[in-house]
């Protein structure tokens, strides 16, 4: 947006006409930046008892530990997601299995959709998001190095259901039980 | 987007730099408009053994019968959403129960998160988006006048999780569900 002194993006917070909210509008052309919530769709994906983690070569929170997640794409559904992620950062193929967690973070307009998977065989390698991958036990986990707090809380809602094959999927965890996780690590 | 010639807006699909994907670009200024998957939140609401739909006065499907239901807004929860949708179509309060079925739309790039709610009062109206808003008690339903399939999915499925207190959310029918649906209309 920058070739062209006449425009120069949307960037002016103002109610459109026949809408009723403020959105980003760009003042030369006119044109509306409708800013939606977004969708992260994941997995917290097993090998018998291990769980597969990537460490980030992206910001934020490079070098940190993170589930294969990510911004669900156009014209998939939300399985085919979290399975396109999956094989995106950890040159993984799963099998999903269940909703495990819908977490809402309004303050960044973002919903979590994070599945509980199988991996199809024990192989993979990092893809461009990430510098390394691993499988883990559960006593393995780098609990101090995850990226985001939805990894911990997803980790510990998918160990809480170990054995179970209908649930309710997690919502955001009560500050009590934070706080329990909290004192864990 | 029109009064200034020197910039249309996004409209020419191109892969952007660094990304891996084709976008609508604006040539002239070279804003990006990412279009991502849209969140619509909604419930299926009781008051006692009745169900609230609203009669659509909006395009599509104006004069048929739909759910509360409407694409989520930023900065709000999914079940804030859901509640906000309530009050916008339906003037109804409702507290939300649990999260009743999660659909994939991906041919439009939707995922719908349909809770169960029980309205607070039997206290409704129509808001600006509505012709009318009834409470139907199943056999009352206008089953052939319903404004669109997800309607009746988890309408379907909120019968067939009556008296149940925790279950995994509903997904996408199967042909077969879908053929009986089809079948008793
Ligand atoms: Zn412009
Ligand atoms: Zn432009």
């Amino acid at each position: 947006m920058s070739d062209d002194p006449s425009c120069a993006g949307p960037r002016v917070r103002m109610v459109p006409p026949g809408d009723d909210r403020e959105r980003l509008v760009c003042p030369e052309c006119r044109y509306v930046a409708y800013q939606n919530p977004l969708i992260v769709v994941g997995s917290v994906a097993t090998w018998e008892d291990r769980i597969l983690l990537c460490r980030r070569a992206i910001d934020p929170r490079t070098g940190f530990w993170t589930l294969p997640a990510g911004y669900m794409e156009e014209r998939e559904s939300t399985m085919e997601g979290a399975a396109r992620e999956a094989w995106e950062e950890a040159r993984a193929r799963i099998a999903v299995d269940a909703l495990l967690a819908v977490y809402d973070i309004p303050r960044i307009s973002q919903v979590q959709l994070i599945f509980r998977a199988r991996l199809l065989s024990p192989e993979i390698a990092p893809g461009p998001e990430s510098l390394e991958v691993g499988l883990f036990r559960w006593d393995e986990i780098p609990w101090r190095e995850l990226a985001f707090p939805t990894v911990l809380w997803a980790l510990r809602e998918h160990e809480a259901r170990l054995g179970q094959t209908s649930f309710p999927p997690a919502v955001n965890p009560t500050p009590d039980a934070l706080a329990r996780w909290e004192r864990m690590l």
